[in-house]
């Protein structure tokens, strides 16, 4: 069952582990520790999306929202390899990421695995690269859309600034296609004031990844990411 | 760290959970308590492999041998969605299969991951559908090959009594090619005749799926499939 | 260069030639032959869809719109094996298709591609199965975007009678979504009545394979199809 | 019909032609041309590849043996945008490559594949980047396996200088694997010397591309390139 606890609240920060070794095993799980005091300490709603092979341990183990980082257009059976929504509830995760730059899948796909996550009480979030996919995402209803230009993934150069163009582009053609999908933004976030800027460029919340995970201190890393929102 | 405990011997029974609701979350970590029962009651060698997402909540709370169902040709860092080698080693796996019928990846990436896992000391079970594949993936040199029939997975038609050429095809194959692979035999084995057969045509055990995953009782389609063993 | 002679107008018959037996190699030519002459006596505008290895051939034979069934998102150089844009257009075709169900690629990728293709002067069509990827293709911007029910395609079941709300559904989300986009209907269109019920749908034409295709005369089976337009 | 003319004889030159630009289109088939004069004028056997939308369209053009740089594990039918066998036939090639480094297909397509060519009278020659992968590749039994490190291709340095111990190691295993399929050196092949010390490590003969393609005098290019064959 999907922890009440877990439900998120915005503005949001989601966390991707992606497949780092900081972030992987015992390490992924003290990791989404560390998440979790800061986001009760602080009050700030903290996801993370750990890498697949942890999920359900440190889902049945913190008490913050926790995101697949990616799922499969299959239903449970004979799926050999594959990620299912159903796995991913089961593992006591609250929704999926879904077609991150490094892990693309169809629209085809993802118009299955929204409608699919929709039945089963989990959230989605869908990654983009431009603003005409991330309106092309919106039109398949998820929750929320991540505007993520790819050159920037990992660079520390935070897309609200370096392109805030791209992301208010989204937001806008995001409200026309479907108002009702929420846009959070990606690609080289990681102070407060680049939390900031990802706001006020209309966007609900950050995805965002090295700079947190590949930080020497985490905690100190994810306090200064939502300083901003304790003013 | 791979447990010392969890060191497998041969014959060897696989049992792959595949994306089946029977073994998703708490039911996949029940299921492998049950391999693990039976096989330190029988001292017969079982391996599980878990539903990645389920894969370090089970490898960490059972002292059986825990394989991942699939891995991919990546090295840790920017792979979202991805399943590394280190991310399996990291969740306590012993090894992971590559290439069920299922999950079919390319040569080039079995041959990096099957050279990586070597490194890391990881064990690999490549999956094969014909004989002269079983032959190219022992060219690449990993410890086991799976002969499976796709037709005949999830019929429980076993192979080796429905097409016992395919199986002694392969074995002869992989012989010649790179003797030192081992041979397991899966697609459709249920029973304990069924793994005798398995065995007398060559192969050192068995990888099975619905078999035991869909069995109403677990531990008696466990117990009656390692029965010919107990002799 | 794109023959002058070989532009489009509304409405649209799109032959694609799939990778049928019966429109192969020679086969193909003489088909696409038939295309245009039936296009050239009736007035209609018939554009074919040749499989990939006839193209050149074809598009430099008859002076119809011809299409590629398919591109790559990628630019010419070192990519063996693959259909870039540009030999699209150096074969003589004026556009291609995209996204065929039996054919998918990823939004990202169509997005690459339609906005090259615009640079180049080629049309692009872009295949969906539901009302809500329709839109999310036609937020990318193409010419035209087909809708497909794959259950439906090679049925000889057309979508128009069958499923007519999955017609009207995409054709008023596309306007929403990007007005400038106009929509085709797929799926087991074959008679001059199928194509007739599909332009009473909002749609400007219709795409269709099997109908004409595998008819045993296509010429009459052409004639056929566009009779309601000669009235 | 596969052309009589076209049967192809050892040393072999095979030209892949890729996706650049210089090679697309109308210039693929001069290309093609220019190719066939030289092996009229030496007796060498050359063969070409051009791009797939090209191919019905050189093939019908020229004398010379030619092959499909790519075909799909799929039967004719409802396949769009996919290369059958029979079309790669019907566009009048003799085979076809597989399992080029930059479009990798799976070995169970590859075992199809070949399977199915011998049935239809098609050569296949099948890429491969390891020594290992070399054996894997066969163990499927293709008439040809084309050795090429990826990490060469395009750079103008000869595997059969930078590396020779991956040509020999290939040619090697082969023998052990399948001593009647032949092996081609590929990757930065340029001149004739390339070209003999290809042949000197077991191989027999040459696949290349960049080093004729991007040449500026086609016929220079390949005379320098056979050469030594005509001592």
């Amino acid at each position: 069952m999907v922890n009440e606890m877990a439900k998120i609240s915005y503005p949001l920060v989601l966390i991707n582990f992606k497949a780092y070794p900081q972030s992987s095993g015992k390490k992924g799980l003290e990791l989404a520790k560390v998440a979790e005091k800061v986001s009760k300490e602080t009050g700030v709603s903290i996801a993370v999306a750990p890498q697949l092979t942890d999920l359900a341990l440190i889902a049945s183990n913190v008490d913050i929202p926790v995101f697949s980082q990616h799922a499969d257009a299959v239903d449970p059976g004979s799926k050999t390899g594959h990620v299912t929504l159903e796995a991913v509830r089961d593992a006591g995760a609250i929704g999926t990421m879904l077609n991150h730059s490094e892990r693309r899948i169809r629209a085809d796909e993802i118009d299955v695995i929204v409608k699919k996550a929709k039945n089963l009480g989990l959230l989605t979030v869908v990654c983009a690269n431009t603003p005409e996919v991330t309106a092309a995402m919106a039109a398949l209803g998820p929750d929320m859309v991540a505007i993520e230009p790819p050159e920037l993934i990992g660079t520390g150069i935070p897309v609200s600034k370096a392109k805030p163009e791209v992301v208010t582009g989204a937001v806008e053609l995001v409200k026309k296609v479907n108002p009702q999908v929420k846009v959070l933004c990606g690609a080289g976030i990681t102070t407060g004031e680049d939390f900031e800027a990802a706001l006020k460029l209309g966007t609900v919340g950050v995805l965002l990844a090295s700079g947190i995970v590949k930080a020497k201190d985490w905690e100190k890393a994810i306090l200064d990411l939502v300083k901003p929102l304790l003013k």
